[in-house]
């Protein structure tokens, strides 16, 4: 089955969206996906992968790699995504916890969402959701906006103890930078030697501190992020394979071709229909 | 009686202040007081002038002057302080419109703060204000002010076809200038003539411009500002007499304790004590 991807032209006047999402039977999601948007998912209904219970949560940080995601079951979900930097706008305490909350990784200390206070109020949140989207008045908009600011500062706040204290807010700051250049597209592929000059680090500092924090060598993050890029522009026939490879720095759409098959499981070509 | 000045001493990382106060018998506030912050008091006992009703509620727009308050039987008050511009940080929707009502001068649609609908609003704010104040929660403080911005923007959804149209956010907007440049108090006295320069208005538009907007022409805004602001320097003994004169722009102590007796009613001497 073709994977599917998750878009979110999400922006300063409309920085979050909240979806009730039905997955069918056998959905697979794509093996790379990685943004500057944040997003959560909270399973309510049937399986998906090692998910079997009403709220389990799932939460990708900024720019974190989320893998393959299949459901055999199918399954309904509730997803947010939102910018970050946004809702650290509508914060007023706490700023540094859940900056760095929202940049770390969160596979690191996934776990955590199995607490049954945090269970608890996942549990609140889609309730207070489900009767938003309820409700006909016309500020729901930016009650849901509040929510879910609420309910951010509220995990942080019930999973304080329990945060990795390894890596602290300056760490991600260090690599920031590399990520902001490669998102930019000026200069692909973007080169682990020119990725670590816009961090001001060296070489192998930049390596080992990417590696640590991301759990993959910055090579491979580099190549998943292009392919998905492209996947994005080959759906829905905006660009065609040649266009796509030139964008996403392919030295060619043959080269393009084979790398992409290898990784995403289906040629280019294919992908668009 | 002397006069109570309120002083909201906020900032970006404490933007508002929620304070639950006791008023005794004969309190007066002064006469004069305008500043950066939007203030809101609702009445939750006893009486203050004109308001004898659980839930009155009386707002003050950003540089709004708002006049001498007296209790003749003491009063409990909800009082709340905030800063308009980071409150329009955390809002993502009718960012124009909450702008608006938050620099309007409130004194022009007082009236439809007694609607019952608004008065159930308040009732509910005051709720879960008091709520709050009870939880021993470490995010109370980020929880109040989520309430906060909940709460405006549900007054500005409410009030949204009583709102005055006849002065549109574009009004505010080319009179905020002569208000910062008298704020910075790099030129005090500031003269109509400067104050329409800083505008870029001639001086006739200026003059009424700002009376049609405040209600009093910007000669007498200007000097209560001063006065009050001088206030504020001698309550606690932070300036003497001749230092508040010069800082706020009096020619001399003389001059100064003259025009201060005259609209607070007590001279500058006496008010530190």
């Amino acid at each position: 089955m073709k994977p599917i991807l998750f878009k979110w032209p999400l922006s300063a006047s409309l920085p979050y969206q909240v979806e009730f999402y039905t997955l069918e039977k056998g959905f697979v999601e794509p093996n790379y996906d990685m943004h500057a948007a944040v997003h959560f998912v909270i399973l309510l209904q049937g399986s998906l992968e090692k998910w079997k219970n009403k709220y389990d949560f799932f939460l990708s940080s900024a720019w974190e790699i989320h893998g393959k995601t299949y459901s055999r079951t199918g399954a309904t979900l509730l997803v947010v995504a939102f910018l970050p930097d946004v809702l650290l706008n509508s914060v007023i305490c706490d700023k540094e916890k859940i900056s760095f909350f929202l940049h770390n990784p969160a596979v690191k200390y996934r776990a955590c969402f199995l607490r049954p206070e945090v269970r608890a109020r996942i549990r609140a949140f889609v309730e207070k959701m489900e009767f938003l989207e309820k409700e006909m008045r016309p500020n729901t908009s930016q009650k849901k906006w509040l929510e879910i600011v609420d309910f951010i500062s509220d995990l942080v706040t019930l999973l304080d103890s329990y945060l990795p204290n390894k890596f602290s807010r300056s760490e991600y700051a260090k690599l920031e930078p590399a990520l902001v250049k490669l998102a930019s597209l000026e200069n692909v592929p973007l080169s682990v030697s020119a990725a670590a000059k816009a961090c001001f680090l060296s070489e192998s500092h930049f390596y080992h501190l990417f590696k640590e924090f991301y759990g993959i060598p910055f090579s491979s993050y580099e190549l998943y992020f292009r392919l998905n890029g492209a996947a994005s522009d080959l759906s829905g026939g905006k660009m065609n394979v040649k266009q796509a490879a030139s964008k996403w720095g392919f030295f060619d759409a043959s080269h393009f071709s084979r790398t992409f098959k290898k990784f995403m499981g289906i040629p280019p070509v294919k992908y668009d229909r």
